[in-house]
């Protein structure tokens, strides 16, 4: 029997649809502006800068930068390769930019972090940066009790500073907390510093060709195929 | 005209009546306990620890400590002058340290957050803990977007680094952030950083005879009676 009083959630894929929003919101948006992108190409490459852009910070080779900023830097790096011209208006980028703050949630995902609300303090632990935390909860009505950004920390996940910083500041030791998310790696991290797991399949969240997280790589202590299923498996009713 | 896109609370006294909450708490917890405390008593005395021993951590006198801890340690200073044993179990002097996790709040306070939020970004910056900010709010059911807690910045109010920090947190210029509070010291030192203003009176926040911060003592922003008050100020429908 497992028993917790905290649930973390992993934001990015497990909760919103970073690709279909991005995708759906920059197509729509450059009807008119002149701009012939692969916006397909640009999300995907986009988000392959993520963890290289962040590694960096996490190996020491450049000091502290929050997500906005990593995120701005490499959209410089890649744009130009699916279309964006390197003179696009500043503010056009900045619109790219902003666009991580509002995503679209993955069906029933604020219906049920309402239910887990009832029992569980919760709230996000994602390398997004508390702004754009704060945005996307306000968009896709995620009740959050707290917000926690690798920011607070100036650390990302995997990197033990967040998931014991955020059970520190919760009060709770590692043990009463459930770490929630749709990739093995960050579960692996959570629990290897004394969290609690669960996976929550996302198989689509890098589209239909995604080759990785398709399913648990172990013995999570959960595994669910929405925050509803989670709230059902941890007996809150439906 | 003052535009502003967030709004930070000041939570004790502010948003609850901390003074009414413990002592009614802890007279009918200690009912039936063998303890004669007078619990007034020790509830204003431990409220005036609260300044000297946050003060020691601001000027350098001693390392970090959270609320919580600077709780327990001026308990155990000051109990004994009001009848509380120095023999008391410790499961019970912890309940006393953890009756300001569930303080109720002032009347309207949560459906006067619940209209601002939506259109602002709504967060307490306190000097109380990340966990006792989450349970507070839980237990009156505040509906904040961010928590900021002093032991995000291990710095107390009024140090510059908490209410910048806000701030920088939520992407905002200091002048777009409206700091309320029912305090002129706490709306000083966020005039000074650069932060919008707006007293919220609670004459009767230290009991009946209560003495300073009856008034505004400057020409705040904002003025007002309520949280509610202060939202209908905002031009947010009743």
């Amino acid at each position: 029997m497992i028993e917790i009083d905290a649930i973390l959630f992993d934001v990015f894929g497990t909760l919103v649809d970073w690709r279909g929003s991005l995708i759906r919101d920059f197509t729509s948006w450059s009807v008119g502006r002149g701009l012939t992108v692969d916006w397909t190409g640009l999300v995907d490459a986009w988000r392959a800068a993520y963890v290289p852009s962040m590694n960096r910070v996490r190996n020491g080779e450049r000091a502290w930068a929050n997500l906005d900023t990593l995120h701005r830097e490499s959209l410089q790096d890649i744009g130009h390769q699916f279309g964006l011209p390197a003179t696009v208006h500043e503010s056009d980028r900045e619109y790219l930019v902003q666009g991580w703050h509002k995503l679209d949630p993955w069906p029933n995902s604020a219906a049920g972090l309402q239910c887990l609300k009832t029992r569980y303090i919760i709230a996000p632990l994602s390398n997004g940066n508390m702004s754009l935390l704060v945005d996307l909860a306000r968009h896709a009505g995620f009740p959050w009790d707290a917000v926690f950004s690798a920011e607070l920390f100036r650390h990302y996940k995997p990197d033990p500073e967040t998931y014991l910083g955020a059970a520190e500041f919760l009060g709770l030791p590692p043990e009463r907390v459930l770490m929630a998310a749709a990739h093995n790696g960050d579960l692996r991290a959570a629990r290897k510093f004394g969290l609690r797991t669960a996976f929550i399949a996302r198989p689509h969240e890098y589209g239909p060709a995604q080759t990785h997280d398709l399913a648990p790589q172990a013995d999570w202590d959960f595994v669910a195929s929405t925050v509803e299923n989670l709230a059902t498996q941890l007996g809150l009713p439906a």
